[in-house]
């Protein structure tokens, strides 16, 4: 079939924040990342728009979802340089906190992610390392930014994003640590920490906000070498080097 | 002044590793960049093209180095998509690398790294850590991409870098260990692991190859969460952790 003016107008507006939240939308692009849709997420399948060789090689599909398309359709709707066969549209899930989880696990709070790359990345991480909630600031970059998707290999199907300031996500849990990385904080590897909590992520080039900074309870660093030279570190490194850490607390 | 055709050519020219390699120049570009390139290394400076008002503010130079352009110059030789103020040519350095500080130090081996941005973020990290030795394989990405450049956050000026294959590095250190990340690798945290030898890290898709598999003495890894659903950790996060563990056993 040819796709319609319509439907290539719809999926391109997808590239902005405005019209995901507008349909609660957003797109996924490639081989891997449809089929990994398909298999975890069957359900969050808007529509799909591929290659008629890959539709063959990948199907069957939810009923009525699944459409072919030429090169050059492809071209039109992806936002790729090089377009990957496939491309999506999924359901944005809204999901909210649950206290006990947060309270019995460990979370990371990202203070105004501006890289959809690094925010992408630290969705990984957070994959990777069984992280309950990735709580954004209301400054980050939207976690349906299709930069931010492409990076994350897939953890968006996974990990739990909530938007939420630290103020109410304190409130939650009362009592629990919030860890926040600090040029005077304590070497994170010897420093008292539990594995337990809140890890606060600063935006990449202010680090934390003085908003943010209010609720920490623990200040903690990664330890330079003596002979150092950075001034610090990206901000998706230092949040996987204090997951990693974190995590062997256990 | 106005710059001429030529150098307009030279500059867009560097963009490509061919004549990098050709001139053995790469850029350094924009005001906090260059500003480091004239503190920490001005004798690498080869040319320098900025707005009128940024060499005002930030002179002395370099007598014959430093040349005015307009916004318009400065848009047609940078390759950023937000030019800022000032574009630098600089000489590429070669190293090599010193028997007894690669037996005494933590080196870093990127097997095919690929991607620009990941090469720069591993420099900033080795930066951070204070890396004896970044050794590329012939496989990886060319230190002085520009986008690599860009990630490092001014590592390149501070970081060694040098180009060689794993075995020609093994035979400079008989007897070092050499660590590569290894899903049935040993948990990196509870290794035996003294802060001392080189660490492989694989390339983005394909991991470590074959050719540097062969001369890894120790295998680790990072042990993923029991839920945890991601494949992989990005190539950079995996080496920032890993550089952190190391470092924190010297």
């Amino acid at each position: 079939m040819a796709i319609s003016k319509n439907t290539i107008k719809y999926l391109r507006s997808l590239s902005l924040k405005k019209y995901r939240q507008k349909y609660n939308n957003f797109v996924v692009e490639g081989d891997k990342m449809a089929r990994e849709l398909l298999a975890s997420a069957p359900e969050r399948l808007i529509a799909l728009y591929a290659l008629e060789s890959w539709l063959k090689n990948t199907g069957p599909f939810p009923e009525g979802k699944a459409f072919a398309v030429s090169e050059q359709e492809l071209a039109k709707i992806s936002s790729l340089n090089t377009p990957n066969q496939a491309v999506a549209v999924a359901s944005i899930q809204e999901t909210s906190i649950d206290a006990q989880i947060l309270q019995n696990g460990l979370s990371l709070y990202l203070d105004g992610i501006q890289d959809p790359g690094n925010f992408g990345t630290i969705m990984r991480i957070a994959d990777w390392f069984g992280i309950a909630y990735v709580i954004c600031a209301p400054s980050c970059v939207d976690p349906y930014n299709p930069k931010a998707i492409q990076a994350s290999m897939g953890a968006f199907l996974r990990v739990k994003v909530v938007e939420q300031n630290l103020e109410s996500v304190c409130r939650l849990g009362p009592g629990l640590p919030v860890y926040g990385a600090a040029m005077d904080g304590a070497n994170v590897f010897s420093a008292p920490i539990s594995g337990v909590g809140v890890i606060v992520i600063g935006n990449e080039g202010n680090g934390i906000s003085a908003a943010a900074e209010r609720w920490l309870t623990n200040r903690i660093a990664i330890p330079a070498a003596a002979g150092g030279g950075a001034e610090s570190l990206n901000a998706a490194v230092a949040a996987g080097i204090l997951c990693a850490v974190f995590r062997n607390k256990l």
